[in-house]
């Protein structure tokens, strides 16, 4: 993307006036991979009710060559893993390399996945988190427990002391974290606002950090950085791509000083880059199922 | 459509940059079929080298329920079959019932699939064709013939001057058909222009019509009424959903002597309905291949 090899399509997200659901796309193009398609579904909110998961997707691929379907894959497991997958590069790449605290903001389901990618990233000590029902941190615990790590769970200003590395993943909509709570070389991963009016983290928080995100369209309309920039705190011009970093183009964190923030909003690029994947293990192992459409 | 009850999401169409190739989705909900999902695909003008249709889409169905992929349906021959569908909804509720004889403007390969459709609204005792290659027309006689019609090759003065019912499916980008060569209480269906650019019939004919089409927004901006709209010969607010004539909210056909034009541009719940009934027939015949995902 930050090459400008790859691009994401237009998203689409309809409320479609049946069943509280939000359904669309995400899609989009990778012109060296190749990798073309889309992921389809949304959020269904009463299929927990029905032992289902909330969200539901599946991946679509294309072959860029010839049009013709090359793939469907079940999108659920991807999608939280590719999530997972964005926060833990944003720690690879932009936080400092003495972190050894990481701090979560929210111990939903989506939680333990992004806790496990984190915690290849850095030689963490310690895991600490805040959850608004605090029973829920038992998740975040047991995954500690299994990497050999004590778990703590903490209020909102111990966590912002402690953590060098903060991942929120919530689906909050007023800010959870200030700026106050947050010590200078701090990394932040704000991994849950997908959606206008969501919001972690204090815009004045975004403001004081320097802000990376996977695609800025999306950062400043249906992220974390929505708020700040509606605010007049930032520009997007002031926002950087993690590619441009990843690239190296970007040199990434300044200063051990700085706060960084990740803003991750999810682009179909990554769906397909990790259906992909999935797909060719699939077939170099026998077990994709072929299907004449 | 035309009862508010179903809906098309925005179209998303690309140049990919790869291949010459255009890419993209047409999708929908219609609330009262539970219809959801979208057709992938689009316009790969080098597969006809590798043997393969230039046109590739693949129909996705998901359970309006749940979120879940229900299906995935081929959707070559289903676009195939829901466009020459339209043309023949066109006729039945628009042509005058002494119809007799149907023109054809194109000879592509989309066209033996209008034929056949409209020959089955009318007792047509005549095909007469054009076609800017006459020697395509050949593909239109051997199906009049399989129907026990004569067939007759025309210039486009006399395709007006006989016709009933004329049908255009071409890609053309200058009209071919002028107003003058069209004759009171004939009934057009356009069924090829799909693109900005793209026109078929003389924009003062689309003026002098009673204009219908099955999605007013595609009409204006991509269909044959976006000459007439672009010139201020004709206003959206003219154009009539053909689902309200179906619905019997608009009489349809006003006089003998109107000229009654169809502006097929293909909408996404087209593709759904089709392919939701081919899928349904596929379960109850046994046929459907279970995967899972």
């Amino acid at each position: 993307m930050a090459r400008k090899s790859a691009y994401n399509f237009p998203v689409i997200r309809e409320a479609i006036g049946h069943a509280d659901a939000l359904y669309g796309f995400k899609s989009g193009f990778d012109r060296e991979s190749l990798a073309l398609g889309l992921k389809s579904g949304g959020f269904w909110p009463g299929n927990i009710d029905k032992g289902l998961t909330n969200h539901q997707s599946t991946v679509f691929l294309f072959d860029a060559d010839s049009g013709r379907c090359r793939a469907a894959v079940g999108g659920n497991l991807l999608t939280a893993l590719r999530t997972a997958a964005a926060s833990a590069v944003s720690i690879k790449y932009l936080a400092r390399p003495d972190a050894r605290v990481l701090g979560m903001i929210g111990a939903g389901h989506q939680s333990t996945f992004q806790l496990k990618a984190a915690l290849d990233q850095r030689p963490f000590e310690k895991v600490i988190g805040w959850n608004i029902e605090p029973a829920a941190l038992e998740r975040l615990a047991s995954v500690a427990k299994e990497r050999g790590l004590p778990f703590e769970s903490v209020d909102l200003d111990q966590l912002g002391r402690q953590a060098d590395v903060i991942i929120t993943i919530t689906s909050s909509f007023e800010p959870i974290l200030k700026a106050a709570q947050v010590r200078p070389g701090t990394h932040l991963a704000c991994m849950g606002t997908d959606t206008k009016g969501k919001q972690e983290v204090e815009a004045e928080l975004v403001a004081a950090a320097t802000v990376f995100t996977d695609e800025i369209a999306q950062s400043i309309t249906i992220g974390e950085a929505q708020h700040a920039v509606g605010r007049g705190l930032l520009s997007a011009d002031g926002i950087v791509e993690i590619g441009a970093v990843i690239n190296r183009t970007d040199p990434g964190r300044r200063s051990d000083d700085e706060i960084t923030l990740f803003d991750g909003t999810g682009v179909g690029l990554q769906d397909l880059a990790v259906a992909s994947a999935v797909v060719d293990l699939a077939v170099a192992r026998g077990i994709a199922i072929d299907v004449d459409l």
